[in-house]
């Protein structure tokens, strides 16, 4: 292993381990000090790859919100409502699988929700939220209809994270994820979309 | 003034300024000296009312959670099923509109569902979630009627105290999440259900 991947392992094994305690504690209930205990290293160790926890926390986001807007992006792309909406309702799903403890998080905690407005806001163009309610429900939605699509996708998100299923396995939870999204959005999903 | 009604009206600034507190901190972010300093008091001064943050957290969750007990179970004695789902959603939205900023932390301050936790399970019987999954889902939903329920339900309580709709009155937020629930759960509202 080489000195460069080594550093990407301890800042990969600090992103995590920051995760599982801001799951635990909330981001503002989570101290560098934590943070280094429960890594078993120095505070000095994690402000060597992170200044603030601040930018913990962003790093921590950063991967998933990049992903969210290249599913947004690609569903664009699609010739009609109806693929777009799929398009973006499975892969919001696979990132749900992927990320069960932070999606949890994004809706709730104040302190992740603080980093994740900041992150995607003004400077980078239109907030990555506004973009997936266009996507989802036109450029000019009724408030119903934006307010409709808000409920299906937070709520597919917290059923994701929520304790209830947490012992499901991911293929079925995946599958029921997909069948109550598609439902709730009046699409019934890939098969019969093509009528 | 009597001394007691001084004392109650202690109490309720105390409550609703740990509420402020806790969803701007969570509650794994908020001491019990900053809840002190908000109010202009000391910290004696708090625990001459409660011994720990748990404590002030229960406090503040407690008539909600109540509250929400109490629809679960008029629904229960209502006709049908269609009745039920319309009896606990409506209770469920006027929750809503009164405690904003306390349906957000439910579902995703790792402090607050802890202390929900506590308060609702076992010793009281039927935890309060199973219960109104079961009003509004029948006594043996399959999982994706189960995770509807609560994707639907969940999704209401996040959009009811989300920034982009802080902005709405009253009485536009609460027709729309009616009629978004009603249209998620397949249910069209009073009017069409004695059909």
């Amino acid at each position: 292993m080489t000195a460069n991947t080594a550093a990407n392992d301890t800042r990969s094994r600090l992103l995590d381990t920051a995760l599982k305690l801001f799951s635990e504690h909330g981001v503002e209930g989570t101290s560098l000090q934590m943070i280094a205990d429960e890594l078993g290293v120095t505070k000095a160790a994690v402000y060597y790859y992170f200044k603030t926890k601040d930018e913990i926390a962003e790093a921590v986001a950063a991967p998933t919100l990049h992903e969210l807007e290249q599913i947004i992006e690609a569903a664009r792309t699609k010739p009609n409502r109806s693929a777009q909406i799929d398009h973006v309702l499975s892969g919001f799903v696979e990132l749900i699988m992927r990320q069960r403890l932070l999606l949890g998080l994004y809706n709730g905690d104040p302190g992740m929700r603080r980093v994740v407005d900041r992150t995607f806001q003004a400077p980078r163009g239109e907030d990555i939220r506004t973009r997936m309610r266009k996507v989802l429900a036109g450029d000019h939605p009724s408030l119903a209809e934006a307010i409709s699509v808000h409920v299906v996708f937070t709520g597919l998100a917290m059923a994701g994270g929520a304790p209830e299923y947490a012992n499901l396995d991911d293929d079925t939870l995946r599958q029921n994820l997909l069948a109550v999204g598609r439902r709730l959005l009046g699409h019934p999903g890939p098969k019969r979309a093509a009528r």
